[in-house]
Order: C-alpha cells, then sequence, then structure tokens
C-alpha cells in the first residue's frame, strides 16, 4: 500500500486549498496512490497521526470547486518549528506506519524548513521510500526558487482592488486628509507593492509607497507628504508593516516593545498608526490609519483567476514530482514571459526555498524611495488576472468545512 | 427652463451612486426637465455654484452602469451643517439663478436637517416653484422612516462577506486565540448585526456580538469570552465601534479624550482595541483586533444586488415625486412581505428623517445582550441578495470619474 498524506502550514490564504485541490485531483487519478490523507494542523497533525480521509471528502468535482473557493488551510495549520531529533524520527515514524509514500507540505519559509530537516534525516538515516515535496504558499511572496508565490496574486488582486476603493473614498471630501493604509510584510514590500495596481486603469492610486527594503526617513517622510499635500486635497500612502528607519529599525518600534512569534521573529504592528501620529504633530491635518489585517489573505471572494490556477497546478507539480521519486524539491512557477504572460512550472531544491527572504529588487523601487517604478508594475500585472467564478449561497460565498 | 440639480453628502457608500444613476435616468426621460446638474462637494457646492453637467457625462447606459459600480460619492461630498439664514438665503439664490426647479439632496440624517431648513426656508419666505428632496443613503441604517437605507445592504453583505471568512481564518490554528471586530456604528448597531449572517449557510460566524444599543459590562464580557474559549480554540466577537458601557459612557472614551466632529457628535474609535486590552489583560491569551474600517462603506465590488436596485429607484421615486410637485419629503422603501422579499416604494414628510437615529429594537438583541434574535435575521436577510455584475478591467473593478 501507497499512501498520499498532505498538510498546510503558516499563515492562511486565499489560494492554499486551490493547491490542496491540485494534490488531491492529481492523486486521484493516479493509480500509484491508494489513501489520501489530509493532517489536521500541519506537522503537529503528523506527529498526532489526526488524519482525515480526503478521498471520502472530496469526492466530486463540485466539492473539488468549493474547496478551491475557501479561504485560509482547510486543513488547519500551525507555526511549529522543528528543533530536534526526536521530532523528526517521530514524524517518519508515523509516516511508515501509515505507508506514507509521498508527503506534500504546503507553505511558506519555514515550512520548507520542516521539509529541509526531514529530507536530510532521511538522507542520513538511510531512509527510502518516501517523497517528500514542497508545495509554495505564502501571500508575502517572499520564497526563493520561484518566480512568484500561490497565494500571492490573490492578495496582490485584494490589494489593487481595495486602493482603488479607498482612493474614490478618500477624494469625496474638500478637505486636506491623510489616510495611511499597512499591508502587511515583514520584510519585503511585494504586497505592499501591488497597491501600484489601482493605478492600471487610470486612478490614481496610492500617492506614495514605502516598500520595508527602503528605508523611512522621518522627516523625509513628512516632506513627501506635505508636497503631495500641496498638490491635492486627499493624500493616500501605502505602507509595510515592517518598514524601517535607516537605523534598521522598526518604523513600529518607536512605541513598541519588542516580541518575538515562535520562529524568533520581531512582532510587528502599528507602523501605520506610527506614521498617523507623526503626520498629527508634524502637519496637523486630518489622517487616519487603515490596517488591512487579516482581510487582506483570506478574502477569498477577491481570488484571482491566475492565482487560484497556478496553485493548483503546483500542487499536482508537487505530486507528479513525487509519484517521479523526487524528493527534498519544491514545485515552483517559472516565468517564461511577460507579456503574453506565460509561465511553466519546475521544481527547485529544498535548500533554495527553506529559510531564505527574496526581497524587492533596489531598481524594482524608485529611486525616491516611496514609489516602484515600472519593473515592478510589469511583473505583478499578470498575477491579478481573472476573477475565480465564485458560487454564492444567501448573499455569501458558499465554503467548505472539512474538520 | 426648469433645470434639476442633484448632490451628494455625508459618508461614502458603495450605493450612493446608484441613486444618482436613477436620478439621472428618471431626469432623462422626463421631458419637464432641460439641465441636469450635479453639485460637487454636497452642498457646499450648491452654494458656490460648482456644477458639471450630468447629460454630458452620463449619455449612454455603459456610463450609467459604471456610475453604479463606482463606490463613494461621484459627485464628492461635504460635512457641513447649516447654522444661519444666510447659507439658506446663498442656496436659494443659486437655485433660482440656475433656474433650479428640482434639488434633490443624497443623504443620511444630517443631509435630511439641510432639505428640512431649506424647504422651511421657503414656506416661511413663500418661494414656490422648487421642489427640495431628500434620498436617503447610510450605511449605517439609522434613518427613520424607512424601511431600510440604500448603502446598508451592500455594507451587510460586505460584514457577512468578511466574517464567513475571518472565521475561516481564525480557526486554522489550534491555539486559543480571542479575534475582536470593530464595525462601524455610532449609535445603531445594525451593520454589527449583520455580521451574523455569516452563519446563513451553517457557518459558525461570530461567537458573541455587541451592539451598541446593548450595555457592555467589562465583567460579563470577559466572562462571555471565557465561556466560549472553554467551548473552542478560536472566538470571534463582532463589536459596534460605538458600544457603551452600562454608564452610558463609550467603550472607547475608557482610553480616549473627547472629541467631536462637526455636527458635534462624539469621536469614535478604538473599541476593539479598548476590549483587546482587556482580554489580554484579564485573560492573557492570544488576542487581535480588526478594524473593518472605510472598506466597509466603500467595497463597491461586494455591492448587494438587492441593495444596487432600490438604490436606483429610490432615486427615481425621488425625482418622480419632484416632478409631482412635492417638497419637503424624503423618499423611502416600504416593506410589504419578509418571505417572499417584497418592497415598494413611498415618501415620507422630511421632518421624520431628520436629525433622528432609527436603533435596533430590544427584541431583536438576544437577551444576554451577547448576539441577535431571529427577528433581527429575518429583516437583514433579504437585504444582501444578489450580486452586482460588476465589470472588470485589468484585474480591478473599472470605477467612473466624474470630476
Amino acid at each position: 500500500m501507497k499512501n498520499l498524506l498532505v498538510a498546510q502550514s503558516g499563515g492562511p490564504t486565499s489560494a492554499i486549498n486551490a493547491t490542496l485541490a491540485g494534490i488531491i485531483s492529481c492523486a486521484q487519478i493516479s493509480d500509484q496512490i491508494d489513501n489520501i490523507y489530509g493532517a489536521v494542523n500541519g506537522i503537529e497533525g503528523v506527529m498526532e497521526e489526526n488524519f482525515i480521509d480526503l478521498r471520502d471528502k472530496i469526492d466530486n468535482s463540485e466539492a473539488l470547486q468549493l474547496l478551491c473557493q475557501t479561504p485560509a488551510a482547510a486543513l488547519g495549520s500551525c507555526r511549529l518549528k522543528l528543533n530536534d531529533q526526536a521530532q523528526l524520527a517521530r514524524i517518519i515514524e508515523v509516516l511508515q506506519k501509515n505507508s506514507i509514500s509521498y508527503f506534500i507540505y504546503i507553505g511558506g519559509n519555514d515550512s520548507m524548513d520542516t521539509i529541509a530537516k526531514l529530507s536530510l534525516y532521511c538522507r542520513v538515516h538511510n531512509i527510502t521510500g518516501i517523497s517528500i515535496m514542497g508545495a509554495p504558499k505564502t501571500i508575502d511572496n517572499d520564497l526563493c526558487g520561484t518566480d512568484h508565490c500561490p497565494g500571492f496574486g490573490s492578495a496582490a488582486k485584494y490589494i489593487a482592488t481595495t486602493f482603488s476603493e479607498l482612493e474614490r473614498d478618500c477624494h469625496v471630501y474638500a478637505r486636506k486628509a491623510v489616510t495611511i493604509v499597512e499591508v502587511m510584510g515583514r520584510n519585503a514590500g511585494w504586497l505592499t507593492a501591488a497597491s501600484a495596481l489601482s493605478r492600471l486603469n487610470g486612478g490614481k492610486g496610492p500617492d506614495l509607497i514605502y516598500l520595508c527594503e527602503s528605508p523611512l526617513n522621518p522627516e523625509s517622510f513628512i516632506r513627501d507628504v506635505q508636497q503631495k499635500l500641496s498638490e491635492e486635497d486627499a493624500v493616500l500612502i501605502a505602507v509595510s508593516e515592517g518598514v524601517k528607519l535607516p537605523d534598521g529599525k522598526y518604523v513600529s518600534e518607536i512605541v513598541q516593545p519588542q516580541a518575538t512569534d515562535n520562529f524568533g521573529h520581531s512582532y510587528i504592528a502599528g507602523a501605520s498608526s506610527v506614521l498617523e501620529t507623526l503626520v498629527r504633530n508634524k502637519i496637523g491635518c486630518k489622517v487616519r490609519s487603515i490596517e488591512l489585517n487579516l482581510m487582506q489573505r483570506c478574502a477569498s471572494h477577491l481570488q484571482s483567476a491566475t492565482d487560484e490556477d497556478e496553485s493548483r497546478m503546483v500542487g499536482m507539480k508537487a505530486v507528479q514530482a513525487a509519484l517521479n521519486g523526487e524528493s527534498g524539491k519544491m514545485a515552483s512557477i517559472i516565468r517564461t514571459s511577460d507579456k503574453p504572460y506565460r509561465v511553466t512550472y519546475g521544481l527547485v531544491d529544498i535548500d533554495v526555498a527553506a529559510n531564505a527572504e527574496k526581497k524587492v529588487p533596489a531598481d524594482w523601487i524608485s529611486e525616491s524611495g516611496n514609489d516602484v517604478t515600472q519593473k515592478m508594475i510589469d511583473y505583478l500585472t499578470p498575477l491579478i488576472q481573472g476573477e475565480s467564478r465564485i458560487t454564492w449561497k444567501n448573499g455569501i460565498p458558499e465554503t467548505m468545512v472539512l474538520y
């Protein structure tokens, strides 16, 4: 008996379940796979043998489609960092006990670290017969080894759409006002850059864009805002949650005591409210801050059809590679052309993706440090194209509950 | 020459431009109306004679449809409270000078106050030949004299959809966590109640709902949260921005100095962050707060088709009534049946709507004060039905710019 096990990890996205759907559909058509299991709550569920039977839960194409439009990880998630050999031994024990020949882990940098450690453990201990594959997922788009990350396009579409709506909202009053919108992104500004896509149909979009890759000098920031306020009444600003001061400290650290999450990352929040206070004190005009918060990662009703398709395909690629005997690799998206937009799917060694962060290149940020260049627009535009066919019931989107 | 003038006022909504579209279309088919003008920035634009020619701007049905899906007031808005006779005299002078026989003002309570004052001024000064009509608009749904308010249904659909997505997001981790979501509503909890619609397809929705009509006792609140945390890992809470303590003070006043807007309303923000701090101090679990902020009022891509249709019809009703010689009235929606949902359109005296606030009835709130009853669900459900046909271009919704 050869079984497949899939689990999801890290922060939710709108498209992570499309990857799950791709994995299930590709496993369903294979005669090399008997049971298709899902572990609940990521690697924690693997260690606890908390499995559900996905052949049973997803037994028709309507269910598969419903899974694709369900936001956040349908199998649950975790943020567990594997630190000792006993955990790795336990995972391998569970996989062997349940005849798991194929283990696919959908996640971001930290999840790819889990795959890397498991692969290394197998090599060191001469454990064979288990293909361990990663499928990328993160709204942050900061994974190395792939042109872009499944889940990012839908979050970018949410951000572009929301900025286009906020722009209209902010411009209704003939009164000087500043609106600062904080977008997710600890150390990579991809999501914040997507705010510029709100200009694609001729809209003004954000007047100023500050990514975390470009240091924010408070004096220059105030000068930028004053300049824009002299040109127009409503100034709309996009800022990464992880935007930093020239000395490398997070803007949010100005007022917030340092705290860290399970992975030792600094806990960041409130850059926009720090900047709101700065504008109020230095300029004195009406000012407000908005955090796009969890909505930017779970608004499945705004899925990018491109992202949904690619997320499925990446899941299918991971299964196909596992069936071909590959292990310790991550499925990836390779862009072959911008216009027309074309991609193929490949594999990269898991170490390329594990723990590394892909940041925005310097020449994709304007020299002034407060906007993005055409290279960024060309890169981002294809990723938000198309609207997924969402089914609605009773006025809200239908979703699926797996456990 | 008989001209029509329309203006928009107060906070933006996703459907206020559908009412504008209804007004323009009804004026276009009338042979009693020559020019169709829009004043920019509400009554301020009237006083400044800042008009645009709407026959010229909206000259085909595609433009009309694009106007309907454009968020926020396409003519701009203002928050000016008319306080002296000189302002009223100036407005009437401008209307007479421009041969305005029909003036339609789209807005909420404060805008209806403007209509009431203008109507009274005309009666007192024997000014005839100008029909002055109100068309209701507010996401708060707090206008008296109408079953519900244009703009509310779309905001309610945003809130119901967002809570259904947040519920999935909050449930992915096997870790005790509380998420407190703050919904707009200063003194009326209609929008916060709409969070319960996220349960329509069997979802759990918010575990606790606190409207501003029901006093929030901090001790009971903590007991409620502890009880829910004992039943499940993720607790999702909906709270009105204007939720009050048993002594009548706003929860947000616990930490915030009192400030008022131009109409003398208390400026309220931060109830959710006050409650977040309370949960952190009293329970100590992971807790976060989210404000739905401007997104809930400008997310036109989530328009309720029912709301869009009714918003148009209300605008048409206001024009039709003005053409029939009515003045000093507000067009209104009259619900004749819940199941099947049926409405007709009527007129109410402007004094019924001006400055009054319609609050949630006591028996639409559960006895525990932390949820809504079936009466609320029956009232709200029809208002979010149907999805507007939004046209997308380059991955974002198309919008229209009038000035």
